[in-house]
C-alpha cells in the first residue's frame, strides 16, 4: 500500500476504472476513492463501461461515473475491484503512464505497475478504507456511504462466510462517519418493483432440485410477460440457498434463443468459479457466471454433471 | 447497570427467564448471561416456557434452557428481553427475593426491583455484552456466539434501520472472541427444509396487495398439504417488504377454524405495535402480532383500515 500512497501523492490526475456490469463493491470503492483523491486536490475521473445501474443510483457521487473511455486522460490509471483491462472494459491505458491495481479478486495476470491484491479481504471497499486512513484523508459522509455499500454488497451485509471482524469494524467506523445501514440495506434489498416480484413468483415455479443442486430458468418471453427488465433478475439465484439441502443454485437466463447466461451460487462446498472458467466465465468461489449455448435441458445436464463432480471432489 | 452489577455480585443463585415464543435475542442473551454468571461461580438456571425452537438448537448452551418453572429456585430472578412475568410465562417469582429486568422493549409496567430498560438499544444482547464487560468477565467463544446471534436476530443481521455503530462494533468484538458470522447467518436464514420452501411457494400464491399494503394467508390445511410445520412459517411475512411500494406486510395464519394469528411487519412508516395492541397483542414499531377471530376477508378488511389510518396519520 505504501507504493500506492506515494504514487497518489506524486500524481496529478487519476483515471479510476472498475469492472463491467459493476456491483456495489466496484462502484462504492471507485466513487469513494475518487472523492478521497479530489479532497486532496487531485484531478479525478471515474469510468465504467456500463455506467451505474438503477439499483445504485442512490450512491452519493454516482454522477461522477462516466461511460466515455475517451475522457480517460490522466497520468495514472487505477483499476479498482478488477485487475486487468479486459475486465475493466478497456482496450488500452490511453495516455496513462502509471497503472495501479486495487482488488480482492484472485488473479494470475500481471497487469499493473503497482499491484495491491488481497483475495482474503472480503471487499475492495475495505482496502480503499485502509488507503484513505493511511493517507490521513478525512472520511466524509458521502465516502462512508459508498464504502458501506461496497462492503455490504460483497459480504451479503455481513451474512456471508467471508465476513470478518475487520469488515464489521469497518461498518461501525463508516456508520460513525455518517453511513446509514438501514437505508443502504433498504436500497440493496427492498427495492423490488411489483413487476420484479411477479417475475420472482414465475421463476420460482420453474425450480427443479435434486442431489443438493437446484436449477431455475428465465426464458426470454417470461420477462416481457410481467413487464419486468433484465436487471430485475438480480439475486434470484440466491433464494434456493435458503434450503438446508441445497449446496449450489443455478439460474439460466435466455439471452437470445438457445444462448443461456448462467449464474451459479454456492454455499462454499463447491467452487463455482472453477466451473464457470471451463465455459470462459469467471467469478468467486461462491458466485460465478458464464454463457453457454444449447437446449435448456442439455445445458442443465452438463452443469449438473460438473457441479456433482466438483462437489464430490471438494 | 451499576445496581445490577452489585446485585449480581451479592447474589448466590440466579433464575434467568426470557419471553414465551423465544427468538434469538431472548435465547442468546439469556444463555450468554447464564454462562457469564456461571463463570464467576454463581448458581444459574435458565427458564423459557416454550423451550428452544429447532432454529436455535445450534446455540452453544441451548441445553441449559429448562421449560420447568418448578426449578426456578434462586435468590434472584432476572428477566431478560422481557419485562413482566406474563411475558415470561410465569405466574409468580417463586422463592426469588430480588427481581431484575434487562430489556430493550418499551413498557409502562413497573415490575422489577432493579430495572434496566433501553428501548433505543437494538438488541438485549448488546446490553448483556456491556454488562459482561462492566463485570470484567472474560468473553468466551460460546458467550460470543450467543450474543452475536442475539444481535443478528434483532437487527436483521445489521440490515434494519435500528442498526447502530455500536451494534456493528459489538459484532466485530464478538467475532474477535470467536463468534462465526457466516455460520450464524446460515443457521438463521438458510435452514429451510424443502417442505418449508414448498410452503413458501404456496403462501406467495395467496398474496394480495394494494395501497402500499399486502396480505398473505396460511389456512390450517396448507401446512399439512406440504408436510410443513407451524415453525416453518417464520419470516414469510417479511418477504413482500422487498417491494419498494409496500409499507407494511401482514400474514394471517389460521390456528383453528376462524382464529387468525396475525403477524405484521412495517418498514417504519406505520407503527404496527399500536395496531396489534388494539387487539390485545404487542411488539415493536416494525414487527408486531396479535390474534383475531373472524372470516379471513373480514379480518383483512379490519386490519387494512387500521393500517391505512395509521399510515396516513404518521
Amino acid at each position: 500500500m505504501k507504493k500506492i500512497v506515494q504514487a497518489i501523492k506524486a500524481g496529478e490526475s487519476f483515471a479510476i476504472a472498475t469492472h463491467i456490469n459493476p456491483d456495489g463493491d466496484a462502484l462504492g470503492s471507485a466513487i469513494a476513492l475518487a472523492m478521497a483523491l479530489e479532497s486532496i486536490g487531485k484531478k479525478v475521473m471515474v469510468y465504467d463501461r456500463d455506467g451505474v445501474p438503477l439499483t445504485y443510483d442512490f450512491l452519493p457521487g454516482a454522477e461522477m461515473v462516466s461511460t466515455n473511455a475517451g475522457e480517460l486522460k490522466a497520468d495514472t490509471l487505477i483499476l479498482v475491484d478488477c485487475n486487468n483491462l479486459t475486465r475493466a472494459g478497456l482496450n488500452d491505458c490511453g495516455p496513462c503512464k502509471t497503472t495501479i491495481v486495487i482488488d480482492h479478486h484472485e488473479t494470475e495476470n500481471d497487469f499493473g505497475d503497482i499491484k495491491w491484491i488481497e483475495p482474503e479481504t472480503p471487499a475492495t471497499g475495505i482496502m480503499v478504507l485502509r488507503l484513505i486512513r493511511a493517507m490521513g484523508i478525512e472520511l466524509t459522509k458521502d465516502m462512508a456511504q459508498n464504502l458501506y455499500t461496497a462492503i455490504s454488497l460483497d459480504t451479503g451485509t455481513f451474512r456471508y462466510s467471508n465476513t470478518t471482524a475487520e469488515a464489521l469494524r469497518a461498518g461501525a467506523e463508516l456508520t460513525d462517519a455518517g453511513a446509514e445501514p438501514g437505508f443502504v440495506a433498504d436500497r440493496l434489498y427492498s427495492n423490488w418493483s411489483n413487476n420484479r416480484f411477479a417475475l420472482f413468483r414465475l421463476v420460482l415455479e420453474t425450480l427443479e432440485m435434486g442431489d443438493g443442486l437446484c436449477f431455475m430458468k428465465i426464458p426470454t418471453e417470461m420477462i416481457a410477460a410481467v413487464s419486468a427488465t433484465q436487471a430485475d433478475t438480480e439475486n434470484f439465484v440466491n433464494f434456493p440457498l435458503l434450503m438446508d439441502s441445497i449446496m449450489a443454485s443455478v439460474l439460466l437466463k435466455e439471452m437470445e434463443s438457445g444462448t443461456w447466461k448462467v449464474s451459479m451460487r454456492s454455499k462454499g462446498g463447491i467452487n463455482v468459479a472453477l466451473i464457470a472458467e471451463k465455459f470462459d466465465g469467471g467469478g468467486h468461489r461462491n458466485a460465478a457466471g458464464c454463457t453457454i449455448e444449447g437446449k435448456y435441458d442439455d445445458v442443465k445436464t452438463i452443469l449438473a454433471r460438473e457441479l456433482k463432480n466438483s462437489g464430490a471432489s471438494s
